[in-house]
C-alpha cells in the first residue's frame, strides 16, 4: 500500500510500504476515505532532522473498517469510522474523566512506531476505545465537516471548553489557522458575547467572521494587545484560545487575558518553557490545554454537523489524492492553503 | 511613629517616620495591634537592590481603626479591623467577581510608595472595601488565628480553590512553609482523601501532619516526584498546591500532577517563564492561581476558626515587638521559625 513518509524538513514522499494488518487482537486496519494535512505537520516540515527510516505521517481519518482483531467487538468490517488523532482504550481511569489522551494504553498516530492516516490504509490500535462508528454513508456532502472531529473541530472545542467560554463571555482567537478557525465555531456554539479573531490573512478572516466572529485584530505585538484591549472596556477577554504554540503567541494570548480569566492553549508548545509567568501570575490568568480528547468531544459535536448547525468542513480549501500531499504540505506551510483534505 | 523599613537584601531597620494620616477622604489609619513577617518579605530580604528612601515592610494586620476619612462609612474609630494584603474598594467589576486583588482602584501595602503593617499604624485606602470588622475583642486568643485572614491561611485557600481541591481528590504541597500549611489545612477542610506534604524540616512536618496530610515526601527532586507517583497509583495528584514561587518547585509541581490535574500556585514566581510548558501541556495539566482575594475568603473562613475548626495561628512560632523584627527577619531566613509574629 502507499503511505506518506517525512525524512526531514521539507521532505514528504508518497512510498509503497507494507500493507497495514492486525497486530494485536484488539486491531482494526481501516482503509483510509478521508485524511488531511494538519497544522501540527508542519512543525516537523519545518524542523525535522534526518531519518533514516522515516516518519509516517497524518492523524485525522474517516475511513472503512477493513479487517479486525479477533478481540475487537463493537465494530465489523465495512463499518464507516471516525479516527481521532488519538488511541486509546475506552476504558482505563482517563478514558473514564474524558481524558482519552492520556489514556493508559493509548498514544498518538502519525509518530515513531506509529502507522500514519495519510495512507491507503493504518493499523488502529485499541480499536473498540479509539474508533467511533459514523451513522451516514461514506458519500455523505457533510464528510469534511465529520472529518474535523478527528482533530481540528474537536480541538478548537477543547480551547474553547478550558479557557471557560460560556453565555456573556468575550472570547480572543489567537491564531487563524484551521484549529483557530474551529475555536470560532466552539466559542460561538458555546454562547460567547465576543469573539475576537487576531488575524491578518483575507481568506481566514473572512471565514472567522462567517462563523461568528465580531471582531478582527489584525495589529501584532503589542498593538494588538492593546487593541484587544480598546474592544473590551480595557480588561482584556475572559477567555483566550491559543492555537499557535509559539512563544510569542502564547506572550500575547496571556496579556489580552482579563485578570481572573483563562488561556485554553492547544497549539504544540514549541518551547519548554512558557513565557508570562509573571503576568499570568499577578492577573490570576489559569493556563490550560493540551492534545484535546477529541474522542470525547464527538458525541456532542456530531449532532450539530449533522444538523447543519455548524460547518467546520469549511476549514478545507484544497482536496488532493496521496500523490499530491507533498504540495499539500507546501501549499499549507506557505499559507496557500488553509487546510488539505487528502483523498487516498 | 515607628515602622519598619528595609533599604536593601539583609538590611531591615526600625525606624521613626512621619505618623500615618488619612490623605483621600476614603482612606482609614489603623493602629496595629498584630502584624506579622511573610515569606514573600524573604524574596526583598534576599534579593534587593539598595534603596535611598527604603521600603516600608509589612501587609498582613489586624488593628484599631484611630482615624477615618469623610467618606469612610462601614467603620469608626475603635473597630477592630483585620486588613488583607491588597487594599480594594469592594465595588469595582473585580471585587463583584470576588477578585480583590484586581481592584480597578486597588493595590498592595508594603509596596514602593505605600505604608507596611509592621509599623505601629497605617494609612488604609479605600478603607470600606479593604477592613473586614472583627465581631471579637483585641485580647480574643484565637488573634493569631484571626490575623492569618489578612494573608496565609486565605493564600493557602486559594491554592487550594484554584487546584480544584474537593471531596475524593488527592493532593500534593509543594512548600513547608506557612503557606503550604496552610494550603493542608484548607485542602483537608475542602473535603481531599490524600493530603502529601513535600518537606524536610521536622517541626513543619510535624504541624503539617497535626493540620492533616497522610503522608510527608522527604525526598527532592525526581526522587520526591517518583516518591509521589508510588503514593497515588502511578498518576500523580488531582491538585497541587504550589507555594514556593522557584523555577525548581513549579518544575516539581506540574511533574507530580496527574494527567487532567490543576496546579494551584500562589508562591511569588521568581522568573518571567514558567518552566514545563510542554509536559504540563501533554499532560493537559492547568495553571492557576495569584495573588489570593483574601478579602473574598474571610466570610467563608472566619466562622471555622471562631469555631475552633481549624487553627492557622499555630504557624507562628514566635512573637517579637517591632524592635526585634529586623531579627524575625533573620529567624524566618535561617529556618529558625516559620512566621513570626509582631505585635508593634
Amino acid at each position: 500500500m502507499r503511505a506518506t513518509v517525512m525524512y526531514r524538513a521539507g521532505d514528504v514522499r508518497i512510498e509503497t510500504v507494507s500493507d497495514a494488518r492486525v497486530i494485536e487482537s484488539t486491531d482494526a486496519v481501516v482503509a483510509v476515505s478521508h485524511a488531511c494535512i494538519c497544522g501540527s505537520d508542519l512543525w516537523p516540515y519545518k524542523t525535522m532532522a534526518h531519518s533514516d527510516t522515516g516518519r509516517r505521517m497524518g492523524h485525522e481519518a474517516i475511513g472503512v473498517v477493513d479487517a479486525v482483531g479477533a478481540d475487537v467487538r463493537t465494530m465489523k468490517v465495512g463499518d464507516l469510522v471516525i479516527m481521532p488523532f488519538a488511541y486509546s482504550d475506552g476504558t482505563c481511569v482517563f478514558c473514564h474523566e474524558a481524558l482519552h489522551t492520556s489514556c493508559v494504553r493509548g498514544g498518538f498516530f502519525g509518530v515513531e512506531g506509529m502507522d500514519g492516516a495519510q495512507a491507503e490504509a493504518l493499523r488502529i490500535p485499541q480499536a473498540d476505545g479509539t474508533l467511533f462508528l459514523l451513522p451516514v454513508g461514506q458519500d455523505d456532502a457533510l464528510m469534511p465537516s465529520l472529518l474535523t472531529l478527528s482533530d481540528v473541530m474537536g480541538t478548537g472545542h477543547h480551547a474553547a471548553v478550558v479557557a471557560k467560554v460560556g453565555p456573556t463571555k468575550t472570547v480572543a482567537i489567537v491564531g487563524d489557522g484551521a484549529v483557530g478557525l474551529c475555536g470560532v465555531i466552539a466559542a460561538r456554539r458555546l454562547g460567547a458575547e465576543q469573539i475576537i479573531m487576531l488575524g491578518r490573512h483575507a481568506d481566514r478572516i473572512a471565514l472567522a467572521k462567517e462563523f461568528g466572529a465580531t471582531n478582527v485584530v489584525s495589529e501584532r505585538g503589542d498593538e494588538a494587545i492593546e487593541r484587544v484591549r480598546q474592544l473590551t472596556g480595557g480588561h482584556g477577554v475572559h477567555s483566550v484560545l491559543e492555537c499557535v504554540g509559539l512563544e510569542q503567541s502564547m506572550l500575547t494570548a496571556i496579556s489580552i487575558a482579563r485578570p481572573g480569566g483563562a488561556v485554553g492553549r492547544v497549539g504544540v508548545p514549541q518551547d519548554e518553557t512558557m513565557p508570562g509567568s509573571q503576568p499570568a501570575f499577578y492577573n490570576n490568568v489559569t493556563v490550560s490545554g493540551g492534545p484535546a480528547p477529541v474522542r470525547a468531544y464527538i458525541d456532542e459535536l456530531l449532532p450539530d454537523i449533522l444538523a447543519g448547525r455548524i460547518e467546520p468542513g469549511k476549514v478545507f480549501d484544497r482536496v488532493v489524492g496521496l500523490d499530491d500531499v507533498p504540495d499539500g504540505y507546501r501549499a499549507m506551510d506557505q499559507r496557500e492553503s488553509i487546510k488539505v483534505l487528502v483523498e487516498p
